[in-house]
């Protein structure tokens, strides 16, 4: 086998141009049908609409007793009780109460419900000490008439849409597929974290960064590692793997060292080459390719700049694949603090902590060193978008940002 | 068997003394050490120091050329290349020049890196188009020094914690132990959801939302629906299993109805009640029971009461049970559009979108009619806090708002 050929050039992007190449060249998986316990996560890929009224009989919204609206009674006789789940229509009669429980169905029209904190039992009689003004009763229809949208497609099942599909009984929605990903790291200076590493290694991180991001979406991951030499590389490759999978993430070798491989790897599983350089600091080399409906990504290996890749380039795909709406919706916020840098002439995500207990939400951007920089991503919640060339900027500058992580506030 | 008693009445708590409540009652878990894959989403229970200068070398920043900071020339003969995982240490003389890849350790003191897209190479010989500011090399101890904590007691362990630990080695972390929760669902007009209700019947929708609410925390949980009368509920009840839950979880019959037996079957598995009620809209029939380490709740049956009360109590108590910050942070925003309300004696939590994509995020308060109402679920991700008594509140009014799952941004 030969080495491989040396790298051809291929533009670089902007972060813009960059993303929307991935939109332009990833499309929507075909979706399945799966049951709604596991369905939590997944873009929902067909609008859901109401295939009744919603509630669908008139329901007692309290514990109390139902009368006659037109009754001016203060005294009434209790005809029946009623509990949740019963069905015994009756046409009340003056002077006539039934004693029914939350959730349960009127028995006719034209009642109302006295709380029965408002009451007082004495046997078979039941004195009304005050009405209010709501009749406590939640009528037929009053969330959704039959036929209207109840969720729409592209929208991510969380727990209340989940619910709400279950309340009408459609227990098997039409969602996006969970998704193959392959994720190779690379470089002999990788050890395992559990093991102690010679001078000049380091252990691997990124495996288990990239494993828990990818649990924010709906995916299989599996990890291997590949030898720095390509030929042997190939030949550990379980090449079918790497061919089937939805997506594959190859950490390191995506730059321009004499054993950056990434590239001739996807190349010969077939890839094509979209991009080979983006625009950004972190994630320069940040190699994109394609294989029919595969979508491949090289990331550079250091740590802050596959957080950075993972939440703008890889995020992007990955909802694309979904069928969700892709692009990252940057945001506008105000530093908290003074940002001061090196000029650099590509733009800048900055690692920051988005701090929603002031008055004002803040954001404060954190040290990082390097794109190697680790220790911010144990607070990092957002990554701010700062032009080419800054040099300083005040506080209460607006800035644009993401956000990359559920809004922490203080609880899991 | 005979009837339980009737309702011991307990005092009313407003929301904030029912927070507060929770929190003294609650105690954090003991923790247990387990691997990092397994960490994800659990709750630090130790802080963790750098166990040594983080980078433990100096290594570079990019691929190129090593030369001598104090090297005037312009052309350097390669003596050596370096690969990350080498250790090499060498004494470079004025005119020699090392080859070295991304990550590698730097061969000694005193050196700089030229970047290879500044060189230009023939054979042995390598000539320095440029020379840039940086010496492109992160030193020794540059992210933070042996000692130093990195992450802290009571943190969340989300991806970029993970990877922190992964890459000090620290594979085993003291972390909050997984919960086993145990969720009951009461009432005979409920039906699973794959099942057509009859008159007066509607399908559960609770199972679901409490499952997948849950996702977000650390914990295992089971389902059982119970019959509506008590003594055919309890013979049906698991007892060991409900008494060995962390937590305990009762959805319905926590009124005041005739057949409302959550109170009292708590209390005969041995459960404190401490309060029985809240002063809260919706969810004002909230029961909170402790026993020893143990904790119950009884949720409202409606499914709005049910999701309040989740991010509220529910999540409060499962904080605290876990070791980290536990009561809720309301956090402060705009009212995107008028708010109208017929006065409520109690405080109201209202559904609410946060809208982060207009230039100042907005809350958009959701239509909903009452605590039965689960359409506005599929789209709520905030809760506001309106006082007792509001009768309208104008667009722009700063409002108190619980985000409750992540922000939203059009991707999953």
């Amino acid at each position: 086998m030969k080495k491989p050929p040396a790298h051809p050039k291929t533009a670089a992007r902007t972060l813009d141009e960059a993303l929307a190449d991935i939109c332009a060249r990833c499309a929507p998986l075909p979706p399945e049908r799966v049951p709604l316990a596991e369905s939590l996560g997944r873009v929902l890929r067909e609008t859901v609409c109401a295939p009744d009224d919603l509630p669908s009989f008139d329901r007692s919204a309290v514990d109390g007793f139902a009368i006659r609206r037109d009754d001016p009674a203060t005294e009434f006789r209790i005809v029946d009780s009623l509990r949740a789940g019963d069905w015994k229509p009756r046409r009340l009669q003056p002077g006539e109460a039934v004693r029914i429980a939350t959730g349960a169905a009127l028995p006719g029209n034209g009642l109302q419900v006295v709380m029965q904190e408002d009451t007082q039992r004495e046997g078979d009689l039941v004195r009304v000490l005050r009405r209010q003004a709501s009749a406590h009763v939640r009528l037929r229809g009053e969330d959704l008439r039959q036929g209207q949208p109840l969720v729409r497609a592209g929208t991510r099942l969380e727990a209340g849409g989940l619910a709400l599909l279950a309340s009408i009984g459609h227990v098997e929605p039409l969602v996006s597929p969970r998704l193959r990903v392959l994720h190779l790291t690379t470089g002999d200076e990788i050890v395992p974290p559990q093991q102690t590493p010679r001078p000049g290694q380091i252990r691997d991180s990124n495996s288990i960064l990239i494993r828990s991001l990818l649990r924010d979406w709906p995916c299989d991951v599996e990890h291997h590692h590949l030898p720095e030499d390509f030929q042997t590389a190939w030949r550990e490759l379980d090449e079918g793997r790497a061919v089937n999978a939805d997506m594959l993430l190859v950490s390191g070798g995506a730059s321009v060292g004499e054993r950056d491989f990434t590239r001739a790897l996807l190349e010969r599983l077939g890839f094509e080459i979209v991009f080979g350089q983006v625009k950004a600091r972190p994630g320069k080399p940040t190699i994109f390719g394609v294989n029919g409906p595969r979508v491949a990504f090289g990331l550079p290996g250091n740590p802050l700049a596959h957080f950075v890749c993972f939440q703008l380039d890889v995020a992007t795909a990955l909802a694309r694949l979904l069928g969700a709406e892709a692009l990252p919706k940057f945001l506008r916020g105000k530093l908290a603090v003074e940002l001061r840098d090196e000029p650099c002439p590509r733009e800048t995500l900055w690692p920051a902590r988005l701090d929603w207990t002031t008055n004002v939400p803040g954001l404060h951007p954190l040290a990082w060193s390097s794109s190697g920089d680790i220790t911010c991503l144990a607070e990092a919640n957002a990554l701010l978008r700062i032009p080419p060339a800054t040099t300083a900027l005040a506080a209460q500058t607006e800035v644009e940002f993401l956000p990359c992580s559920a809004l922490s506030y203080g609880r899991p």
